[in-house]
């Protein structure tokens, strides 16, 4: 089993702070939603996230790359063969849990309202399936008590490695990849596992996620 | 290089079969466009692409599969590696190029406005450079004008073979993706190349790419 697990995403909820704002109450009047029911997304709300949190339009509220990742990862070959799971940790220690089952929507309205509804709800539920859910932990928490092992962190910073080096050769693995599209990790990774850099440009979050999935799925017979 | 085609995509300006429908209407408005402006989505007007084209609405208008296979390409280290260029044929026979350079927007809004955009203008420019282009062309009049070799042609209902039988040794290789989410190609392939089918199962075209990608990575050792 692959374990991913999206570390620092920047995906939640519209602060309260935010409430006041005019892009802010535009957008969810447009989306005919209470503000608490709205996700922050920095491409409607750049001027609120500037306006109380200085400099970070550019990195909070980026569901879209969430989005994306998932539709790399729940589509691939390898989660169709029943060997990954993905676990998206928030900046606000949350942690989503998706069902291998789940199929993610295509568009990325219905996502944003899927996510929002699980943010309410705490489960997304099919009948007795659950597809998705969020509970309250911090990184280090979480790895401990559901026993994920050989974890392996994907860092920009460190020296580069070659995507098998960083993947390494057990089935058993767990690879932290950093959920936001520019700057370092908030949570502190100090004693969680060996860190690797597989490029030495930037890549988005799918890219490495795809990489990694790739060079598992060759490694361990899935695909030839 | 490889040359990846996107054939036969559902990307296409809303009909003016369609203009006169409640939802086409709407969605037009809403986002402040002649419906003569905007791209074709069944996310938003399945009743209108139903009644005019019956049972065509899981098919027809999805700029979204477009939109997540460009950002899978774009973004990958074969691309970074300026060994990668992607084509989108659509089923109008007209052929979008898609300099290696083009930064795809993470915005799914952002990328409708795009393409847009480029069906109105023919190209999409920053400064001197072309980021996209677009041309009337059928598949194999374009597949020939461009000399493009050692085409290969994924396709479901196949005998099943490895990826890297399917993506070949040679690294001048053309490789064919249907740009639909369900379906056969509305484009005779015959002649065109050999047929090869790498699951069992139905994959998402982002799957396919991001497969034939690495394999093309790994057999010449843009990664390891």
């Amino acid at each position: 089993m692959l374990n991913i697990i999206i570390a620092d995403s920047e995906l939640e909820m519209v602060p309260k702070e935010l409430w006041s704002f005019p892009d802010a109450v535009s957008y969810s009047k447009r989306r005919s939603k209470k503000l608490s029911e709205v996700l922050l997304d920095s491409n409607y709300m750049h001027r609120a996230i500037d306006s109380v949190f200085p400099g970070e339009s550019t990195r909070r509220g980026r569901p879209d790359i969430i989005h994306t990742l998932l539709l790399a990862c729940q589509e691939s070959i390898l989660n169709k063969a029943g060997q990954l799971l993905v676990f998206i940790h928030t900046r606000e220690n949350k942690v989503i849990t998706v069902n291998p089952q789940t199929r993610i929507p295509r568009s990325f309205n219905r996502f944003q309202g899927l996510i929002e509804d699980l943010y309410m709800k705490r489960t997304i539920q099919n009948n007795d399936q659950v597809l998705l859910e969020i509970i309250d932990s911090n990184l280090k928490e979480f790895i401990s008590r559901n026993g994920l092992k050989n974890v392996r962190i994907f860092s920009p910073e460190d020296r580069i490695s070659s995507v098998s080096e960083a993947v390494g050769d057990s089935t058993d693995t767990t690879l932290i990849i950093g959920g936001f599209s520019e700057g370092k990790y908030r949570t502190d990774m100090e004693g969680l596992g060996n860190k690797y850099s597989i490029y030495p440009e930037e890549l988005t979050i799918w890219t490495v996620a795809m990489e990694a999935i790739c060079t598992y799925e060759r490694l361990h017979k899935v695909i030839s």
